[in-house]
């Protein structure tokens, strides 16, 4: 969406066999884009929608490892040469660019800056945008829409997480705009007062919502062992 | 997205078993709001954003009787009393209230304007947000991102579809946001000045876009006996 008052392009995009967004970010102006959490099904799409759109994909960025899909990062550096690939440098995963707390990624005359917000991975991170007409940031699978990532595997700590979105997420301003990596229920985002309302586990305390995530008994994820260490090589396995 | 310069809310909604987006709009202000197709099985969801979102919700909105799944008018008039269901004349279906060309529903501040574009069915509307700093419609099945609605049945015609997209939707300004009722590849959303150079049907001649169309060979759809005679009733079968 290119937003009012703003040269901001915003488009979602939706992956639906692991129910994952992705999003383009771009400056109408300069034609910098970067793209969030693609997949390697979706890759060609979203680079045809960057071609079409007549943008420079600059930047290829992640949010953690992903353990349920394999990251379009890789397929992306092939289909638009030059683009650089993203993620955190707590992630342990090979990128060209490693991040950490405090760094931007720069496209045009927008900003993300970096929030860690380890609990569902280590290497979790928030993208949150500089801009000064729009306020919003990309959760990963920190914090859902009315949920939150399972903190079950690859170094799943519940009480970490909660810390990190108490701490990261929940002290933006109430009508930050939030865009997580999935959703399972058609719901395409959410807002941070919303979710300190009524987000069913995060309203809960600590103590309870770490009872709460240790006792949600979900299957093993099915990609999980093909997916990881794909994604560990962030696109750089070529 | 509740969007910068503004106090429109705006979000959009999927049904997975249809591929529908559903869209709700309010005003932040004096919380009036409407759902624009919405579907059966998500109408639950729908109202409880609605409740949790403290708005008010007045009019629930048909861009046309749809054969691919069940309307979910009927079941959110029972689950929010008072709010009126809305279709257009020319649909020939039951509601509340029956809209013509030029007509506006308002809520709020904001309305939208009834832009007759028939040819998917003979009732199909296309709806525009009036307002200052963010122009946007919604195409129903007339206009798909980088596609359009089927015309091969339910009084389908493609010709009329051209003349109604070329006519009504690609005569409002190029950075106009479009947001169509269906997608099956995962886009949310288009626009304009996009459609216009990338439509691989829509910038076709108008001979050449009606053999496309004549030729599709489409399987029957699976819910349209139990769907179209349902939202012919628009939620008043109760
Ligand atoms: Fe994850
Ligand atoms: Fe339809």
């Amino acid at each position: 969406m290119a937003t009012a008052g703003t040269s901001l392009v915003f488009r979602q995009l939706f992956e639906k066999e692991s129910s994952t967004y992705t999003y383009l970010l771009a400056d109408k102006d300069t034609k910098e884009a970067v793209l969030i959490d693609p997949v390697v099904d979706t890759a060609e799409r979203d680079a045809k929608l960057v071609s079409e759109l007549g943008l420079k994909l600059v930047y290829v960025i992640n949010t953690h490892c992903h353990a349920d899909h394999i990251t379009g990062t890789g397929k992306l550096k092939t289909l638009v040469p030059g683009c650089k690939s993203v993620i955190s440098k707590a992630s342990s995963a090979k990128a060209d660019i490693l991040l950490e707390e405090g760094q931007k990624v720069t496209f045009g005359k927008f900003s993300l800056e970096v929030r860690t917000t380890p609990g569902h991975t280590n290497g979790c991170v928030t993208y949150v945008l500089l801009d000064e007409s729009i306020r919003m940031a990309f959760t990963g699978d920190t914090l859902l829409v009315r949920g939150c990532g399972r903190t079950d595997f690859q170094e799943g700590n519940p009480a970490t997480l909660y810390d990190s979105v108490w701490g990261k997420i929940f002290t933006l301003p109430d009508d930050t705009l939030l865009f997580p990596a999935h959703d399972y229920k058609g719901q395409t985002m959410t807002t941070v007062g919303e979710e300190k309302r009524h987000n069913p586990r995060l309203t809960q305390t600590k103590e309870k919502f770490v009872e709460i995530m240790n006792n949600l008994g979900l299957a093993y994820p099915k990609q999980i062992d093909r997916a990881v260490p794909a994604n560990m090589m962030c696109g750089l396995q070529d």
